[in-house]
């Protein structure tokens, strides 16, 4: 937990974040609640941005990847620190609009973009939209043709690299959805394909190798193979890449199986691409590109914790403790999907030592509804504050209504004052679309 | 696909449901579409129902498991099929509430049951609360003195039956977040608990083996090992249980896999538990038990399907063929969560033999978003319409807002009309709860 110096202990023994006790926001506020720590926010969109500063000269942009967490609030600070962002979808994109964020700094990602999708990104001007596929290729140069705007891309590829992760976070082996692979030859295809657009201006490439990656010589591969790519495209189509979009998915501290030392790392990932784009950019002999990364889970993953009430609690003998909270699968499906590790605390006797193993089981109606299964706890009471950690990202961003359960809100944290930035859902919310035909009154 | 008699292939070799054909369904309403067959909803209410008229002399009642899709329309048509419902939470029961659902049938169940929503059942004076745990007895039974009412509850008991079926959504082993089992004698303590409160009416005992469980075998033993447990009960206790609910769980036609034969065998499955209630009941010496029985998945899981579009298809070779639809786990989450298998055609050319084997990739930016991996199908062309079948349970239900796309919406079919039943989602709806606050701006 040692990032997060916003989280603290006071002397009640009570979890504080941004300066609030979190008894205290239980009190306001009411669980289950997102709280999101600013920041803590702030201070990682720093390091991404210092780090491309003073490291290359300012040559490059760090995009949030906002579909970790995508509301009004999120983007508007991402912009005062002045970020770029990556969208991946028209809701994301309105959203961002809304929010008054500057268009030339919003790149559009997706493997089955919409034609309604591409439609508002070229009628907002938006910087870049990364291509994923042929077809998209094919709509995109006729919309511009029709709009007679020319249009700046990036090419979605797949430099091979298998970071170690769970499998379904992996998106960058040669069996993907997205992109085309360079070693089946097919990324140098759809090169070709971009370049005969008249519409379209290919600017680059673009790659993710994954999630949760600690491992930093993955990304010093996947930098390596990109410059090679580059370069070859270069000899043989005479195309100068100027963008390079590594992608995101350095990790977080979920728990402390996760190899995280300390804040330092984020910078450290970021050097370490930086040295090796300097280096292979010389070996190669090829322009050192633009930089493009886009953090996405560790801006805002730490930064937000989740707080639930214990409803009730349940011990079978010799097998299992159920310590049931107020939420479940439809606030954080992250367990429920993959088995995504977490660590919580009684958020109102923080200093009490685990002392036991329980599982933390969501209110849905469904034997697999658990936020956590088998975790190391403090011995809970009926009525305690659970608090679990590093839900800021995919967390909100994946809710549900599932079992019409609402979903909570979020309240952003500083320096001991706390605001919604996504309010209360309410039952008159969850119907809102329901229609009843009048034949059937 | 034998169930389903109101979907079939038209002259114009297109999918047809509810006799409209599907592309006329996607030039009127797009996609992705929900679309719910209405006679088939009925149909299947009217199995349930009359079987247990014809067999059981009516001494039972069919709970809608509303929990498999909540929408107003729906507990309407339940309700002039003269069900009941279960609902599993505030937003379940305001739904039906609004809906004019009569209270006198409806249940109430959930492991964490929040204490406002029991407040709410109360106050509407709902039929029946089936009590998890000790704590909910002790909460329940204060706010009913509170009331100054008497409250009909039955108790959520694990009888132990282990039926074959995803470990996901298995539910009646001993160790599961639900109520108690028999086996280590806690279902016996609940009972007596149960039996000292003065302000709760202990009518009898639910339980739920599970999941799309094909083995009527499964049921009769949890039947007699209930009765078992009833007629312990009166002999202990001298409490005699009026009331058994058995939950739900039949399975219904994803996939050639699922060994279901024909539409009777609901009907088989219902005269399997209600022959052995009575042989039971008299070999117990007990009453027979006024029967719940509590169908959600096989009352509208076939009579839905998803319609989608084809936007690209990228084959990757000697590996995988995808082919992206306009939709993902953010309308339909069950393949990334459980795997779950399913069914589907191109509406379009309905009578073309399955030539090749895809994957259905969804548009989220997630790589293991997919509808299904590996099935079946005729060859694909962009703007095709892909048809998924057995969609009407779990999919509506489960839908979020993942990469703030739109939550697809319902068309109710019906014997050539068509009509919403749920409206399409807008991006205002996404935004409605975004607070920016005023610091921030």
């Amino acid at each position: 937990m040692n990032c997060r110096d916003t989280l603290r202990i006071n002397a009640q023994g009570h979890l504080e974040i941004g300066g609030i006790d979190t008894v205290q926001l239980v009190k306001e506020f009411g669980t289950p609640l997102y709280v999101m720590d600013e920041e803590h926010i702030r201070k990682m969109c720093g390091i991404y941005r210092q780090t491309i500063e003073k490291e290359y000269n300012g040559n490059g942009l760090v995009l949030y990847a906002s579909k970790a967490l995508s509301c009004l609030a999120i983007y508007k600070i991402v912009e005062q620190e002045s970020l770029g962002i990556d969208v991946v979808s028209g809701g994301e994109l309105y959203t961002a609009l809304k929010a008054g964020f500057p268009t030339d700094k919003i790149y559009m990602h997706g493997n089955n973009k919409l034609v309604t999708e591409l439609q508002m990104a070229i009628e907002n001007k938006i910087a870049c939209i990364v291509v994923d596929n042929f077809t998209e290729l094919d709509i995109l140069d006729a919309l511009c043709q029709k709009y007679g705007v020319q249009q700046n891309i990036l090419l979605r590829i797949n430099p091979g690299v298998e970071a170690h992760t769970h499998q379904y976070i992996q998106t960058a082996k040669v069996d993907s959805k997205f992109g085309f692979a360079i070693s089946n030859g097919s990324a140098e295809q759809f090169t070709q394909y971009a370049l005969t657009k008249k519409n379209l201006n290919l600017q680059g490439y673009h790659c993710h190798i994954g999630s949760q990656i600690f491992e930093r010589d993955s990304f010093a591969l996947a930098t390596d193979i990109m410059l090679q790519f580059i370069a070859d495209m270069q000899k043989k189509y005479q195309f100068e890449a100027s963008v390079l979009n590594l992608g995101g998915g350095y990790g977080i501290w979920y728990t402390d199986e996760d190899v995280k030392t300390n804040i330092n790392c984020y910078a450290e990932y970021v050097k370490t691409i930086i040295t090796q784009l300097r280096k292979k950019a010389k070996e190669y002999n090829v322009k050192e590109p633009f930089l493009l990364i886009e953090p996405g889970r560790s801006i805002v993953g730490e930064a937000g914790i989740t707080l639930y009430t214990v409803g009730n609690i349940k011990e079978i003998a010799n097998l299992k403790k159920y310590i049931a909270i107020d939420g479940g699968m439809f606030d954080n499906p992250r367990y429920a999907l993959y088995q995504a590790k977490y660590t919580a605390c009684i958020a109102n006797r923080a200093n009490d030592k685990a002392t036991e193993i329980v599982s933390l089981a969501g209110k849905c109606c469904e034997s697999g509804d658990f936020i956590c299964e088998d975790i190391p706890l403090a011995k809970a009471n009926i009525g305690d504050i659970i608090a679990v950690f590093s839900t800021g990202a995919y967390n909100y961003a994946m809710s549900s209504n599932y079992n019409r359960n609402l979903v909570p809100p979020i309240v952003l944290v500083k320096k001991g004052r706390a605001a919604y930035i996504v309010k209360p859902q309410t039952f008159e919310d969850i119907i809102r679309n329901d229609v009843l035909p009048e034949y059937l009154k």
